[in-house]
Protein backbone atom coordinates (compact mmCIF):
# COMPACT_ATOMS: atom_id res chain seq x y z
CA UNK A 1 0.00 0.00 0.00
CA UNK A 2 2.84 2.41 0.82
CA UNK A 3 4.47 1.66 -2.54
CA UNK A 4 1.35 2.52 -4.52
CA UNK A 5 0.81 5.72 -2.50
CA UNK A 6 4.38 6.77 -3.24
CA UNK A 7 4.05 6.05 -6.96
CA UNK A 8 0.74 7.76 -7.58
CA UNK A 9 1.80 11.01 -5.87
CA UNK A 10 4.82 11.39 -8.21
CA UNK A 11 4.43 14.43 -10.53
CA UNK A 12 5.20 12.20 -13.56
CA UNK A 13 2.99 9.29 -12.42
CA UNK A 14 1.60 7.23 -15.29
CA UNK A 15 -1.75 5.47 -15.57
CA UNK A 16 -0.36 2.15 -14.36
CA UNK A 17 0.87 2.91 -10.85
CA UNK A 18 -0.99 -0.08 -9.35
CA UNK A 19 0.77 -2.44 -11.79
CA UNK A 20 4.16 -0.83 -11.22
CA UNK A 21 3.68 -0.96 -7.43
CA UNK A 22 2.92 -4.69 -7.67
CA UNK A 23 6.16 -5.29 -9.61
CA UNK A 24 8.19 -3.25 -7.12
CA UNK A 25 6.67 -5.15 -4.18
CA UNK A 26 7.60 -8.46 -5.85
CA UNK A 27 11.17 -7.21 -6.37
CA UNK A 28 11.40 -6.08 -2.73
CA UNK A 29 10.12 -9.44 -1.45
CA UNK A 30 12.51 -11.34 -3.73
CA UNK A 31 15.49 -9.26 -2.66
CA UNK A 32 14.72 -9.87 1.02
CA UNK A 33 14.11 -13.60 0.46
CA UNK A 34 17.44 -14.00 -1.36
CA UNK A 35 19.36 -12.16 1.38
CA UNK A 36 17.76 -14.38 4.03
CA UNK A 37 18.21 -17.58 2.04
CA UNK A 38 21.92 -16.91 1.42
CA UNK A 39 22.52 -16.46 5.15
CA UNK A 40 20.34 -19.46 6.06
CA UNK A 41 22.29 -21.68 3.62
CA UNK A 42 25.58 -20.39 5.08
CA UNK A 43 24.49 -21.60 8.52
CA UNK A 44 23.28 -25.05 7.45
CA UNK A 45 25.51 -27.99 8.44
CA UNK A 46 25.92 -28.89 4.78
CA UNK A 47 27.12 -25.39 3.81
CA UNK A 48 29.87 -26.85 1.60
CA UNK A 49 27.17 -28.30 -0.69
CA UNK A 50 25.24 -25.03 -0.83
CA UNK A 51 27.87 -22.72 -2.32
CA UNK A 52 26.10 -22.50 -5.68
CA UNK A 53 22.82 -21.63 -3.94
CA UNK A 54 24.46 -18.94 -1.78
CA UNK A 55 26.12 -17.44 -4.82
CA UNK A 56 22.92 -17.37 -6.88
CA UNK A 57 20.96 -15.91 -3.94
CA UNK A 58 23.51 -13.12 -3.58
CA UNK A 59 23.58 -12.28 -7.29
CA UNK A 60 19.78 -12.26 -7.41
CA UNK A 61 19.54 -9.98 -4.34
CA UNK A 62 22.02 -7.51 -5.86
CA UNK A 63 20.29 -7.39 -9.24
CA UNK A 64 16.89 -7.03 -7.53
CA UNK A 65 18.29 -4.09 -5.55
CA UNK A 66 19.38 -2.28 -8.73
CA UNK A 67 15.98 -3.09 -10.31
CA UNK A 68 14.13 -1.73 -7.29
CA UNK A 69 16.09 1.51 -7.40
CA UNK A 70 15.56 2.02 -11.13
CA UNK A 71 11.85 1.09 -11.06
CA UNK A 72 11.20 3.45 -8.15
CA UNK A 73 12.16 6.39 -10.39
CA UNK A 74 9.23 7.39 -12.58
CA UNK A 75 10.59 10.55 -14.19
CA UNK A 76 13.06 10.85 -17.13
CA UNK A 77 13.13 7.08 -17.75
CA UNK A 78 15.49 5.62 -20.39
CA UNK A 79 13.55 2.63 -21.79
CA UNK A 80 16.71 1.00 -23.09
CA UNK A 81 18.34 0.86 -19.65
CA UNK A 82 15.11 -0.33 -18.07
CA UNK A 83 14.65 -3.16 -20.59
CA UNK A 84 18.21 -4.45 -20.23
CA UNK A 85 17.99 -4.39 -16.44
CA UNK A 86 14.63 -6.19 -16.41
CA UNK A 87 16.19 -8.88 -18.64
CA UNK A 88 19.03 -9.31 -16.16
CA UNK A 89 16.54 -9.51 -13.29
CA UNK A 90 14.47 -12.16 -15.12
CA UNK A 91 17.65 -14.21 -15.74
CA UNK A 92 18.82 -13.92 -12.12
CA UNK A 93 15.40 -14.82 -10.68
CA UNK A 94 14.98 -17.79 -13.02
CA UNK A 95 18.45 -19.15 -12.16
CA UNK A 96 17.99 -18.63 -8.42
CA UNK A 97 14.52 -20.22 -8.46
CA UNK A 98 15.84 -23.27 -10.35
CA UNK A 99 18.76 -23.67 -7.93
CA UNK A 100 16.57 -23.30 -4.83
CA UNK A 101 13.92 -25.66 -6.22
CA UNK A 102 16.56 -28.36 -6.71
CA UNK A 103 16.86 -28.76 -2.92
CA UNK A 104 13.64 -27.22 -1.64
CA UNK A 105 12.57 -30.56 -0.15
CA UNK A 106 15.49 -30.28 2.28
CA UNK A 107 15.36 -26.59 3.14
CA UNK A 108 12.18 -24.68 3.83
CA UNK A 109 14.00 -21.36 3.20
CA UNK A 110 14.95 -22.51 -0.31
CA UNK A 111 11.33 -23.44 -1.02
CA UNK A 112 10.06 -20.03 0.12
CA UNK A 113 12.88 -18.22 -1.69
CA UNK A 114 12.12 -20.08 -4.94
CA UNK A 115 8.50 -18.92 -4.72
CA UNK A 116 9.54 -15.29 -4.23
CA UNK A 117 11.95 -15.59 -7.19
CA UNK A 118 9.27 -17.08 -9.46
CA UNK A 119 6.83 -14.26 -8.61
CA UNK A 120 9.49 -11.63 -9.29
CA UNK A 121 10.62 -13.33 -12.51
CA UNK A 122 7.05 -13.42 -13.78
CA UNK A 123 6.32 -9.78 -12.85
CA UNK A 124 9.52 -8.50 -14.46
CA UNK A 125 8.94 -10.58 -17.61
CA UNK A 126 5.43 -9.19 -17.99
CA UNK A 127 6.70 -5.64 -17.55
CA UNK A 128 9.47 -6.29 -20.06
CA UNK A 129 6.91 -7.54 -22.62
CA UNK A 130 4.75 -4.47 -22.01
CA UNK A 131 7.72 -2.22 -22.85
CA UNK A 132 7.34 -3.59 -26.39
CA UNK B 1 4.39 -12.63 5.36
CA UNK B 2 7.24 -13.69 3.05
CA UNK B 3 9.74 -11.97 5.36
CA UNK B 4 8.57 -13.85 8.44
CA UNK B 5 8.58 -17.17 6.56
CA UNK B 6 12.15 -16.53 5.47
CA UNK B 7 13.29 -15.61 8.98
CA UNK B 8 11.71 -18.50 10.85
CA UNK B 9 13.15 -21.15 8.50
CA UNK B 10 16.73 -19.94 9.15
CA UNK B 11 18.78 -22.58 11.05
CA UNK B 12 19.82 -19.92 13.62
CA UNK B 13 16.34 -18.37 13.94
CA UNK B 14 15.70 -16.81 17.34
CA UNK B 15 12.45 -16.59 19.29
CA UNK B 16 11.58 -13.17 17.97
CA UNK B 17 11.24 -13.73 14.21
CA UNK B 18 7.85 -11.98 14.07
CA UNK B 19 9.32 -8.84 15.67
CA UNK B 20 12.41 -8.91 13.44
CA UNK B 21 10.24 -9.41 10.35
CA UNK B 22 8.18 -6.36 11.30
CA UNK B 23 11.34 -4.23 11.60
CA UNK B 24 12.66 -5.49 8.24
CA UNK B 25 9.33 -4.73 6.55
CA UNK B 26 9.41 -1.18 7.96
CA UNK B 27 12.97 -0.74 6.66
CA UNK B 28 11.96 -2.06 3.21
CA UNK B 29 8.96 0.28 3.03
CA UNK B 30 11.06 3.26 4.17
CA UNK B 31 13.78 2.54 1.62
CA UNK B 32 11.23 2.36 -1.21
CA UNK B 33 9.43 5.51 -0.02
CA UNK B 34 12.70 7.49 0.11
CA UNK B 35 13.73 6.34 -3.39
CA UNK B 36 10.32 7.38 -4.75
CA UNK B 37 10.23 10.66 -2.85
CA UNK B 38 13.70 11.69 -4.08
CA UNK B 39 12.65 11.15 -7.68
CA UNK B 40 9.26 12.82 -7.17
CA UNK B 41 10.95 15.91 -5.67
CA UNK B 42 13.40 15.97 -8.60
CA UNK B 43 10.47 16.24 -11.00
CA UNK B 44 8.55 18.95 -9.14
CA UNK B 45 8.59 22.43 -10.71
CA UNK B 46 10.21 23.81 -7.57
CA UNK B 47 13.07 21.28 -7.64
CA UNK B 48 15.61 24.01 -6.79
CA UNK B 49 13.92 24.40 -3.37
CA UNK B 50 13.88 20.64 -2.74
CA UNK B 51 17.59 19.86 -2.86
CA UNK B 52 17.84 19.27 0.87
CA UNK B 53 14.86 16.89 0.76
CA UNK B 54 16.28 14.94 -2.20
CA UNK B 55 19.62 14.64 -0.44
CA UNK B 56 18.08 13.44 2.85
CA UNK B 57 15.83 10.98 0.98
CA UNK B 58 18.84 9.50 -0.80
CA UNK B 59 20.95 9.19 2.35
CA UNK B 60 18.04 7.57 4.19
CA UNK B 61 17.41 5.08 1.35
CA UNK B 62 21.09 4.08 1.28
CA UNK B 63 21.33 3.61 5.05
CA UNK B 64 18.06 1.65 5.04
CA UNK B 65 19.49 -0.60 2.34
CA UNK B 66 22.55 -1.43 4.45
CA UNK B 67 20.29 -1.96 7.48
CA UNK B 68 18.03 -4.31 5.51
CA UNK B 69 21.00 -6.37 4.37
CA UNK B 70 22.50 -6.65 7.85
CA UNK B 71 19.16 -7.40 9.59
CA UNK B 72 18.32 -10.12 7.06
CA UNK B 73 21.35 -12.08 8.27
CA UNK B 74 20.48 -14.00 11.45
CA UNK B 75 23.62 -16.09 11.89
CA UNK B 76 27.01 -14.98 13.33
CA UNK B 77 25.77 -11.49 14.25
CA UNK B 78 28.20 -8.90 15.67
CA UNK B 79 26.05 -6.87 18.11
CA UNK B 80 28.42 -3.93 18.00
CA UNK B 81 28.06 -3.49 14.23
CA UNK B 82 24.30 -3.98 14.45
CA UNK B 83 23.90 -1.35 17.18
CA UNK B 84 25.98 1.29 15.38
CA UNK B 85 24.10 0.72 12.12
CA UNK B 86 20.69 0.91 13.82
CA UNK B 87 21.79 4.22 15.38
CA UNK B 88 22.69 5.55 11.94
CA UNK B 89 19.35 4.36 10.57
CA UNK B 90 17.44 6.07 13.40
CA UNK B 91 19.35 9.33 12.73
CA UNK B 92 18.72 9.16 8.96
CA UNK B 93 15.01 8.36 9.35
CA UNK B 94 14.50 11.13 11.94
CA UNK B 95 16.24 13.71 9.74
CA UNK B 96 14.39 12.64 6.60
CA UNK B 97 11.02 12.61 8.38
CA UNK B 98 11.62 16.12 9.79
CA UNK B 99 12.63 17.45 6.37
CA UNK B 100 9.66 15.86 4.58
CA UNK B 101 7.22 16.99 7.27
CA UNK B 102 8.36 20.60 6.79
CA UNK B 103 6.69 20.69 3.35
CA UNK B 104 4.25 17.79 3.52
CA UNK B 105 1.32 20.19 3.05
CA UNK B 106 2.60 20.92 -0.46
CA UNK B 107 3.69 17.43 -1.55
CA UNK B 108 1.69 14.30 -0.91
CA UNK B 109 4.82 12.15 -1.55
CA UNK B 110 6.67 13.97 1.24
CA UNK B 111 3.77 13.35 3.61
CA UNK B 112 3.70 9.61 2.83
CA UNK B 113 7.50 9.39 2.94
CA UNK B 114 7.61 11.08 6.36
CA UNK B 115 5.17 8.49 7.69
CA UNK B 116 7.30 5.61 6.39
CA UNK B 117 10.40 7.22 7.93
CA UNK B 118 8.71 7.68 11.33
CA UNK B 119 7.60 4.02 11.38
CA UNK B 120 11.12 2.86 10.49
CA UNK B 121 12.74 5.22 13.00
CA UNK B 122 10.49 3.92 15.77
CA UNK B 123 11.05 0.23 14.86
CA UNK B 124 14.83 0.62 14.69
CA UNK B 125 14.94 2.60 17.95
CA UNK B 126 12.95 -0.11 19.75
CA UNK B 127 15.24 -2.81 18.40
CA UNK B 128 18.29 -0.79 19.43
CA UNK B 129 16.92 -0.46 22.98
CA UNK B 130 16.25 -4.21 23.11
CA UNK B 131 19.91 -4.87 22.25
CA UNK B 132 20.63 -3.35 25.67
CA UNK C 1 46.44 -3.03 -6.76
CA UNK C 2 44.25 -4.07 -3.81
CA UNK C 3 41.64 -5.43 -6.21
CA UNK C 4 44.13 -7.66 -8.02
CA UNK C 5 45.58 -8.91 -4.71
CA UNK C 6 42.08 -9.83 -3.54
CA UNK C 7 41.23 -11.64 -6.76
CA UNK C 8 44.39 -13.70 -7.10
CA UNK C 9 44.21 -15.01 -3.51
CA UNK C 10 40.71 -16.45 -4.07
CA UNK C 11 40.72 -20.29 -3.97
CA UNK C 12 38.87 -20.41 -7.32
CA UNK C 13 40.99 -17.68 -8.98
CA UNK C 14 41.26 -18.06 -12.74
CA UNK C 15 44.18 -17.23 -15.02
CA UNK C 16 42.87 -13.77 -15.84
CA UNK C 17 42.80 -12.02 -12.47
CA UNK C 18 44.66 -8.97 -13.81
CA UNK C 19 42.04 -8.51 -16.55
CA UNK C 20 39.16 -9.02 -14.14
CA UNK C 21 40.70 -6.59 -11.63
CA UNK C 22 40.95 -3.95 -14.37
CA UNK C 23 37.24 -4.37 -15.21
CA UNK C 24 36.25 -4.16 -11.54
CA UNK C 25 38.34 -1.00 -11.06
CA UNK C 26 36.63 0.60 -14.07
CA UNK C 27 33.22 -0.32 -12.63
CA UNK C 28 34.18 1.13 -9.23
CA UNK C 29 35.40 4.39 -10.79
CA UNK C 30 32.26 4.67 -12.95
CA UNK C 31 29.97 4.06 -9.98
CA UNK C 32 31.71 6.76 -7.95
CA UNK C 33 31.72 9.22 -10.88
CA UNK C 34 27.98 8.74 -11.47
CA UNK C 35 27.15 9.25 -7.78
CA UNK C 36 29.21 12.46 -7.75
CA UNK C 37 27.86 13.71 -11.06
CA UNK C 38 24.22 13.20 -10.00
CA UNK C 39 24.78 15.27 -6.86
CA UNK C 40 26.80 17.91 -8.72
CA UNK C 41 23.99 18.29 -11.32
CA UNK C 42 21.44 18.57 -8.50
CA UNK C 43 23.34 21.55 -7.11
CA UNK C 44 23.81 23.41 -10.40
CA UNK C 45 21.67 26.55 -10.89
CA UNK C 46 20.12 24.96 -13.99
CA UNK C 47 19.07 21.79 -12.13
CA UNK C 48 15.66 21.81 -13.83
CA UNK C 49 17.40 21.18 -17.18
CA UNK C 50 19.55 18.39 -15.77
CA UNK C 51 16.85 15.95 -14.63
CA UNK C 52 17.59 13.48 -17.42
CA UNK C 53 21.31 13.54 -16.57
CA UNK C 54 20.67 13.02 -12.85
CA UNK C 55 18.35 10.12 -13.61
CA UNK C 56 20.81 8.42 -15.98
CA UNK C 57 23.68 8.95 -13.52
CA UNK C 58 21.66 7.30 -10.76
CA UNK C 59 20.60 4.33 -12.88
CA UNK C 60 24.19 3.83 -14.06
CA UNK C 61 25.55 3.98 -10.48
CA UNK C 62 23.02 1.39 -9.30
CA UNK C 63 23.69 -1.02 -12.16
CA UNK C 64 27.46 -0.58 -11.68
CA UNK C 65 27.01 -1.45 -8.02
CA UNK C 66 25.25 -4.72 -8.84
CA UNK C 67 27.93 -5.45 -11.46
CA UNK C 68 30.72 -4.79 -8.96
CA UNK C 69 29.16 -7.15 -6.45
CA UNK C 70 28.63 -9.96 -8.97
CA UNK C 71 32.09 -9.58 -10.58
CA UNK C 72 33.81 -9.63 -7.18
CA UNK C 73 32.54 -13.20 -6.67
CA UNK C 74 34.81 -15.66 -8.47
CA UNK C 75 33.39 -18.95 -7.23
CA UNK C 76 30.21 -20.78 -8.45
CA UNK C 77 29.55 -18.26 -11.24
CA UNK C 78 26.39 -18.55 -13.39
CA UNK C 79 27.50 -17.33 -16.84
CA UNK C 80 23.94 -16.57 -17.89
CA UNK C 81 23.38 -14.12 -15.02
CA UNK C 82 26.81 -12.55 -15.57
CA UNK C 83 26.20 -12.02 -19.30
CA UNK C 84 22.78 -10.41 -18.82
CA UNK C 85 24.10 -8.10 -16.12
CA UNK C 86 27.11 -7.06 -18.21
CA UNK C 87 24.70 -6.23 -21.06
CA UNK C 88 22.67 -4.03 -18.70
CA UNK C 89 25.86 -2.33 -17.50
CA UNK C 90 27.00 -1.67 -21.09
CA UNK C 91 23.57 -0.15 -21.89
CA UNK C 92 23.56 2.04 -18.77
CA UNK C 93 27.13 3.27 -19.29
CA UNK C 94 26.51 4.04 -22.98
CA UNK C 95 23.33 5.98 -22.20
CA UNK C 96 24.92 7.90 -19.32
CA UNK C 97 28.03 8.73 -21.35
CA UNK C 98 25.90 10.02 -24.25
CA UNK C 99 23.79 12.16 -21.92
CA UNK C 100 26.82 13.60 -20.08
CA UNK C 101 28.68 14.26 -23.35
CA UNK C 102 25.73 16.31 -24.63
CA UNK C 103 26.50 19.05 -22.07
CA UNK C 104 30.11 18.32 -21.12
CA UNK C 105 31.19 21.73 -22.46
CA UNK C 106 29.16 23.36 -19.69
CA UNK C 107 29.93 21.04 -16.77
CA UNK C 108 33.36 19.67 -15.99
CA UNK C 109 31.79 16.90 -13.83
CA UNK C 110 29.75 15.67 -16.80
CA UNK C 111 32.89 15.57 -18.96
CA UNK C 112 34.80 13.51 -16.36
CA UNK C 113 31.78 11.29 -15.71
CA UNK C 114 31.35 10.59 -19.43
CA UNK C 115 34.98 9.44 -19.61
CA UNK C 116 34.52 7.08 -16.66
CA UNK C 117 31.34 5.70 -18.27
CA UNK C 118 33.07 5.12 -21.64
CA UNK C 119 35.95 3.24 -19.96
CA UNK C 120 33.49 1.08 -18.02
CA UNK C 121 31.30 0.47 -21.08
CA UNK C 122 34.31 -0.63 -23.08
CA UNK C 123 35.67 -2.93 -20.32
CA UNK C 124 32.29 -4.60 -19.76
CA UNK C 125 31.69 -5.03 -23.51
CA UNK C 126 35.09 -6.72 -23.91
CA UNK C 127 34.38 -9.04 -21.00
CA UNK C 128 30.95 -9.84 -22.41
CA UNK C 129 32.50 -10.74 -25.78
CA UNK C 130 35.07 -12.97 -24.04
CA UNK C 131 32.24 -14.91 -22.36
CA UNK C 132 31.42 -16.07 -25.91
CA UNK D 1 42.49 10.51 -9.60
CA UNK D 2 38.99 10.18 -11.08
CA UNK D 3 37.47 10.58 -7.60
CA UNK D 4 39.29 13.84 -6.90
CA UNK D 5 38.38 15.22 -10.35
CA UNK D 6 34.72 14.43 -9.68
CA UNK D 7 34.75 16.04 -6.25
CA UNK D 8 36.50 19.27 -7.17
CA UNK D 9 34.17 20.00 -10.12
CA UNK D 10 31.08 19.86 -7.85
CA UNK D 11 29.39 23.30 -7.56
CA UNK D 12 29.45 22.99 -3.73
CA UNK D 13 33.02 21.63 -3.54
CA UNK D 14 34.78 22.50 -0.27
CA UNK D 15 38.45 23.22 0.30
CA UNK D 16 39.27 19.65 1.26
CA UNK D 17 38.44 17.68 -1.89
CA UNK D 18 41.81 15.88 -1.89
CA UNK D 19 41.20 14.63 1.67
CA UNK D 20 37.63 13.61 0.92
CA UNK D 21 38.73 11.81 -2.25
CA UNK D 22 41.30 9.85 -0.25
CA UNK D 23 38.60 8.73 2.23
CA UNK D 24 36.24 7.72 -0.59
CA UNK D 25 38.99 5.73 -2.30
CA UNK D 26 39.70 3.89 0.97
CA UNK D 27 35.98 3.11 1.36
CA UNK D 28 35.80 1.84 -2.25
CA UNK D 29 38.85 -0.40 -1.78
CA UNK D 30 37.51 -1.75 1.53
CA UNK D 31 34.10 -2.51 0.02
CA UNK D 32 35.68 -4.42 -2.85
CA UNK D 33 38.07 -6.29 -0.55
CA UNK D 34 35.21 -7.39 1.74
CA UNK D 35 33.09 -8.60 -1.19
CA UNK D 36 36.05 -10.61 -2.52
CA UNK D 37 37.03 -11.96 0.90
CA UNK D 38 33.49 -13.15 1.67
CA UNK D 39 33.38 -15.11 -1.58
CA UNK D 40 36.93 -16.43 -1.14
CA UNK D 41 36.09 -17.68 2.38
CA UNK D 42 32.92 -19.31 1.03
CA UNK D 43 35.04 -21.34 -1.40
CA UNK D 44 37.69 -22.45 1.11
CA UNK D 45 37.56 -26.13 2.18
CA UNK D 46 37.08 -25.03 5.77
CA UNK D 47 34.07 -22.83 4.96
CA UNK D 48 32.19 -24.11 8.03
CA UNK D 49 34.83 -22.44 10.24
CA UNK D 50 34.66 -19.15 8.33
CA UNK D 51 31.01 -18.24 8.82
CA UNK D 52 31.81 -15.40 11.23
CA UNK D 53 34.35 -13.97 8.78
CA UNK D 54 31.93 -14.18 5.83
CA UNK D 55 29.24 -12.48 7.88
CA UNK D 56 31.52 -9.65 9.03
CA UNK D 57 32.87 -9.18 5.49
CA UNK D 58 29.32 -8.84 4.15
CA UNK D 59 28.20 -6.39 6.83
CA UNK D 60 31.33 -4.31 6.29
CA UNK D 61 30.84 -4.25 2.50
CA UNK D 62 27.21 -3.13 2.89
CA UNK D 63 28.02 -0.37 5.37
CA UNK D 64 30.94 0.79 3.18
CA UNK D 65 28.54 0.97 0.24
CA UNK D 66 26.16 3.26 2.13
CA UNK D 67 29.14 5.34 3.30
CA UNK D 68 30.46 5.65 -0.25
CA UNK D 69 27.08 6.84 -1.50
CA UNK D 70 26.64 9.41 1.26
CA UNK D 71 30.23 10.72 1.07
CA UNK D 72 30.00 11.13 -2.71
CA UNK D 73 27.27 13.75 -2.21
CA UNK D 74 28.81 17.14 -1.37
CA UNK D 75 25.74 19.36 -1.48
CA UNK D 76 23.04 19.78 1.26
CA UNK D 77 24.87 17.54 3.75
CA UNK D 78 23.26 16.69 7.12
CA UNK D 79 26.24 16.44 9.52
CA UNK D 80 24.26 14.36 11.99
CA UNK D 81 23.55 11.60 9.45
CA UNK D 82 27.13 11.71 8.21
CA UNK D 83 28.60 11.37 11.71
CA UNK D 84 26.38 8.43 12.69
CA UNK D 85 27.15 6.62 9.44
CA UNK D 86 30.90 7.19 9.79
CA UNK D 87 30.67 5.73 13.32
CA UNK D 88 28.96 2.64 11.94
CA UNK D 89 31.61 2.33 9.24
CA UNK D 90 34.42 2.60 11.79
CA UNK D 91 32.76 -0.13 13.91
CA UNK D 92 32.25 -2.44 10.93
CA UNK D 93 35.80 -1.98 9.62
CA UNK D 94 37.33 -2.52 13.07
CA UNK D 95 35.31 -5.71 13.63
CA UNK D 96 36.04 -7.07 10.15
CA UNK D 97 39.77 -6.29 10.44
CA UNK D 98 39.98 -8.03 13.84
CA UNK D 99 38.15 -11.09 12.51
CA UNK D 100 40.29 -11.32 9.35
CA UNK D 101 43.51 -10.76 11.31
CA UNK D 102 42.68 -13.71 13.56
CA UNK D 103 43.28 -16.13 10.65
CA UNK D 104 45.34 -14.05 8.25
CA UNK D 105 48.25 -16.48 8.54
CA UNK D 106 46.09 -19.13 6.85
CA UNK D 107 44.37 -17.03 4.19
CA UNK D 108 46.11 -14.43 2.10
CA UNK D 109 42.71 -12.85 1.19
CA UNK D 110 41.97 -12.28 4.88
CA UNK D 111 45.36 -10.63 5.36
CA UNK D 112 44.79 -8.26 2.42
CA UNK D 113 41.19 -7.60 3.47
CA UNK D 114 42.25 -6.75 7.03
CA UNK D 115 44.70 -4.16 5.64
CA UNK D 116 41.98 -2.55 3.51
CA UNK D 117 39.65 -2.48 6.54
CA UNK D 118 42.29 -0.87 8.77
CA UNK D 119 42.98 1.86 6.18
CA UNK D 120 39.24 2.56 5.84
CA UNK D 121 38.68 2.51 9.60
CA UNK D 122 41.49 5.00 10.11
CA UNK D 123 40.29 7.33 7.30
CA UNK D 124 36.70 7.33 8.53
CA UNK D 125 37.76 7.89 12.14
CA UNK D 126 39.89 10.89 11.16
CA UNK D 127 37.02 12.36 9.14
CA UNK D 128 34.64 11.77 12.05
CA UNK D 129 37.01 13.61 14.41
CA UNK D 130 37.27 16.51 11.95
CA UNK D 131 33.47 16.86 11.96
CA UNK D 132 33.93 18.00 15.59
Amino acid sequence: MTTETMLKTHPSAGANTADLAAVIDDVLACMQACLSCADACLHEDMVADLRQCIRTDQDCADICEATLRVLSRQGSTDTNILASLLSACVAACAACAAECESHSDMHEHCRACAEACRRCESSCRRMLEDLG
